[in-house]
């Protein structure tokens, strides 16, 4: 008979009060207060809004429905709502003030009231209504018949007015509907920034109507059309996000001047740029020299720049490593003529020569922190990004850009493509208590933004990069300080990961393909187990300096499947946790069941190898860990002698890098376990 | 220990001969001459293109490369294919004549080739070579740690010239990601049209740029821009595939008039139209008698032709029941001035009006049967449709347009929303051996559709409806008229299943998310067992009249997560018939391991609904089967006297119709055990 482990990731609750910590919010409202009683859905449930509101909130309010209708299945009546007060007996009342401006600073806040029969939600504007709907979704319990919404009184605002996502659609490129997925899983975080970072080394990827040679050469054709880029300008501005665009110069060029090498710095016309094929920072850079070189920009600037509606355009800046520059005689004359005694200055010299082309079109830059020298305007946003792999203090600029009069946000700590776990991310806080800066410093801090860089995902794994970890990066930058519970956190991302898949993010039916793929479609759990326990090489080591994939190999293989957080080996480790402070019989038994489950784990990949090429890089840690495992059965449940010695040089084995690109997220644990 | 079923959807291999029935080729090709030996694949595998090719051929080979990498995990080097006679050298060498013509009559042969060490594909065009690709990777086989393909030779060209896929992107809207992996899918299974149903009395679903108000006003919102169409025109075109654009009129036209009621047939102006929010037929037709109509079908056709290089234009002309124009005087008046008998007689009048409309951009006019009149156009192309639900012959049409004259298409026998067995349409000829046609009227008969109709489709559960049983279709249009095996397509269909996520298609991975949703996140293996055990109700019983389901309801239930021809039901139901035949232990045993599954699902569903108010409607029908499998349990193993009529009871109770809008497939086979 088959046995079947129900995961009650929402736990059952009845009709009974629920108690605040068993709300599966995220991120955390500012004050919640739990009264009692419940609202019951129903069929007839009905939306009215009321005040002064527009296409956004109509939309949104739609969009709410929907989500509601699916996840129910109740048939609601209620069409697409067009208009204000239209239901005015309605269950569900939306009053705002005024049309919010999606952008910095606006108030975001919304109270939601919640009793038997009624519920109420007010906000300043519809960019609050909006994160009030959200909040609505998520406070959403159930027994086994019924839907209902607990009694409560929320009050809520942002920390942060910077809660940015950033996406490199250059390196692998993003189709639109990856974009937009993106958005409605920001949106539902009450994330409000998207950086989309458009051009890099890898490929050229906005149409540019006076250049069309940029998109024919040096895109694959894999670019975004200007109408595809106002319309999803459009989409996120629904949802409240307003969209940053990237164009990173002088360095990561490769790609633009692999169509206009006659504005590069190389030395030799004989040496043609190309687009790149790996990852890596590349030489290449634009000849801030040249008059040709601004005449290009402001082209495209003119070009770009009215497509978005957000008063900030990203300008990168960031590894421009100076080599192309230091080799070519022009260029070091030019420093020498102007009396620019570094590369940094003559960065700046070029960065504030882009100033006035986007000031034309009432655009602010910012760029990546190298941006930031002595001469740079104070104008631009400073974008703190380095850290230790950059052998400098973590987010260090983002300080130094506060007291030297910038605004400025925090990517580092953020970079979720670094194969990192979330509790780093979540403890990343861009204004710690102890932060030594004056209240005019500090509100110079805006935010924050992880950065998904593109290197190592494609449209099939890129989901279960960014989701839901990215949902604790939002929980940083919108909750209070003090919300800083790890074990609340991984519960509540448990919930929400499942929540996601609601507004379309693919992270979990994805992997269910890669597993598929991997296993020559035979039975995929064994596989899946694994991926459980393992995690994907951290901090850029699985691509060993850009050698080993191309731009486009595709990325079905193992370590696609698997992400950070290991779900199993977070299990595993606490239950070793508790077993080593109290050998109970029932902490052993917990620890124990894993070891049986992973000798049949190895059991079954061995099984399903014998027709899955793909599976036999997986098989070595597999049946070291089924060896471990039988050994440590031996030591803990037959108090048996056991080779430990032996048993360690097994371990050990597992920590040598091998063709699955992995790590075993349980070694550790074992570790301690010997 | 877990119990893990290794679905050898792949049967294991060894590099050893195969053997033609071994194959999963789909559909089947003309000749296949298997010889002896293997081509190895490896990392160096590299393609080399002569002849005259252009971008087509180079597109399609690349992502020949990128499936062939993303299934093998190779990291093949070579990166995309942009010239021909790059690599001399390589070992898979395409040649071909000339660019093909996409569109009807095209020559569309291949021949492959495959020896140790070298692949040779030869076609008269890149039509023909896309094909070859495409059984090129059909054709790769696997063992436990590599991958090859078996020598081979094949000769193979289609039986018809269109064979078509149509989606109604009017009822349901489905965006452009939608529309882009069915194409691919198509081209996966060498299918070469796609019929795209636009407008319907739910929706306007293409911008107008001279009337904008169409898409404001009619959409909702969803709609393709002219920049989308031509995209996926294109896209289409490199994968072989003519775009035929349907714009239905003059009925199923309730979203234009809801635009423009002055060209309406409605008496009185007071009674405005609306757009569709319900399934089922609308009265809403044109004024066929009104010069404006015509004014606005011209600049509509004006804006739209362009869009498409289809020489082929679908009108529609269906299921106008004529209620205006009866009741509306001065349309009476009209027929009466101008001799027109019959409402039939003044459609063609109008339909007579659209030729030359059409014709201005070089399309000829096509149009579901009703179109074909005495006096209508021998030009126009006739697409049959109807059958016994209308009370006619089935596909009695296709018979009369070849005889009167007219070019005809089929798709009678193919309408995949009736949720019908694929055994029908595998078995529905076109031209089966029979027909008494003369050679030119067999001519006149160019082949057939699968129809997708969208009342209960949305984005997240279409792939299932049209995947995989339209490869079925497929290869009814494209392989020999003695292809008939059940059995071998039933066989040869579970793998391509699987190969279709390769392309993108979303059946498997779509299913599991409305599984999760329903469980409401909890396991969700015992409701999947369920879902391989039921069907939706069929032949349009699900929506009961169309009052059910609202258009804009999402679909996310039980009913969306069962598919036509249930895997479990096929299974059982051949189990049944063995043991019948002959009660072995053996044959015991098979039909009884399914009786303890259902008893053991059913104990789960119980336990899983305690937090999952969506799997309510399903405990009914579980619960039955699962009393019926426990007698028969006691009367099949253990000889036991049971209460014959009370089983017959509770069997019967499970085809009265319940909230889950589905039928339990292996009801038959169950009466027979009684």
């Amino acid at each position: 008979m088959k046995y079947i482990v129900i995961l009650l990731l929402a736990a059952f609750v009845s009709n009974a009060q629920i108690r605040k910590e068993q709300l599966d919010l995220m991120p955390w409202p500012q004050n919640i207060n739990l009264t009692s009683g419940t609202f019951m859905l129903t069929k007839q449930f009905k939306v009215n809004i009321t005040g002064n509101s527009d296409a956004r909130l109509f939309i949104g309010t739609t969009n709410f429905l929907r989500r509601l209708d699916s996840r129910t299945g109740l048939f609601l009546g209620q069409e697409y709502v067009t208009k204000i007060n239209e239901f005015p007996e309605a269950e569900l009342l939306i009053n705002c003030g005024r049309k919010g401006k999606v952008g910095l600073n606006e108030d975001e806040s919304y109270q939601l009231s919640i009793v038997s029969g009624k519920i109420t939600l007010n906000a300043t504007n519809d960019l609050g209504a909006l994160h009030g709907l959200e909040t609505l979704l998520q406070l959403m319990q159930n027994n086994g018949t019924s839907f209902y919404f607990p009694a409560v009184e929320i009050t809520d605002s942002p920390r942060f007015t910077w809660r940015g996502l950033m996406i490199d659609a250059a390196r692998h490129f993003q189709p639109v509907d990856v974009i937009k997925r993106n958005l409605n899983a920001m949106a539902s975080m009450k994330m409000n920034v998207f950086h989309w970072h458009l051009v890099d080394d890898q490929g050229w990827r906005i149409e540019i109507k006076k250049h069309p040679k940029l998109t024919q050469l040096a895109s694959d054709g894999d670019y975004y059309t200007q109408e595809e880029i106002k319309n999803i300008v459009k989409y996120a501005d629904e949802r409240g996000i307003m969209v940053v665009p990237e164009i990173d110069i002088p360095g990561h060029a490769s790609a633009l001047l692999s169509v206009y090498p006659e504005i590069g710095s190389k030395q030799s016309v004989g040496m043609p740029y190309t687009v790149g094929r790996r990852s890596g920072i590349y030489d290449s850079a634009l000849d801030p020299t040249n008059p040709k070189t601004y005449q290009l920009l402001g082209e495209i600037f003119d070009e770009v720049c009215p497509l978005f509606t957000s008063k900030y355009f990203h300008i990168g800046g960031d590894e421009n490593n100076g080599k192309e520059w230091n080799a070519n005689p022009a260029i070091e004359e030019f420093k020498k003529g102007n009396k620019i005694t570094s590369n940094h200055d003559l960065q700046t010299y070029f960065n504030m020569k882009l100033i006035p082309m986007l000031k034309k079109h009432d655009k602010r830059l910012m760029g990546w922190e190298e941006i930031m020298t002595k001469d740079m305007s104070k104008d631009a946003i400073i974008h703190a990004w380095r850290g230790g792999n950059e052998g400098v203090t973590p987010g260090g600029a983002l300080i130094t850009a506060a007291k030297n009069g910038y605004n400025t946000i925090l990517s580092n700590g953020y970079y979720i493509d670094l194969m990192l776990s979330v509790d780093g991310h979540y403890l990343n806080d861009p204004l710690p208590k102890n932060i030594a800066l004056s209240p005019e410093e500090k509100a110079r801090i805006l935010g924050g933004e992880a950065a998904m860089w593109s290197e190592l995902v494609t449209p099939l794994n890129i989901d279960s990069r960014i989701w839901p970890r990215t949902a604790a990066i939002a929980e940083r930058l919108w909750s209070n300080d003090t919300i800083t519970d790890l074990n609340s956190m991984h519960r509540r991302l448990k919930v929400i990961s499942s929540r996601l898949e609601e507004v379309g993010v693919m992270h979990i039916r994805n992997k269910e393909v890669i597993l598929r793929n991997i296993t020559n479609h035979q039975d995929t759990r064994a596989l899946n187990d694994f991926t459980n326990i393992c995690e994907p090489l951290k901090n850029y080591k699985r691509n060993g300096g850009g050698k080993k994939y191309f731009m486009y190999s595709p990325l079905t293989l193992f370590a696609d499947a698997c992400t950070a957080d290991a779900s199993d080996a977070y299990d595993f480790n606490k239950a070793v946790n508790q077993y080593l402070e109290n050998k109970s019989p029932e902490n052993q038994i917990v620890v124990t069941s894993f070891f049986r489950k992973w000798i049949a784990m190895n059991n079954d990949l061995i099984a399903l190898s014998a027709n899955a090429p793909l599976i036999q890089p997986v098989l070595l840690m597999s049946n070291n860990l089924s060896m471990i495992s039988k050994q440590l059965l031996l030591a803990i449940e037959e108090k048996q002698n056991i080779d430990k010695k032996a048993l360690n040089e097994l371990l050990e084995q597992l920590t040598i890098r091998n063709s699955a690109d992995v790590e075993l997220a349980v070694y550790a644990s074992l570790k301690r376990l010997l």
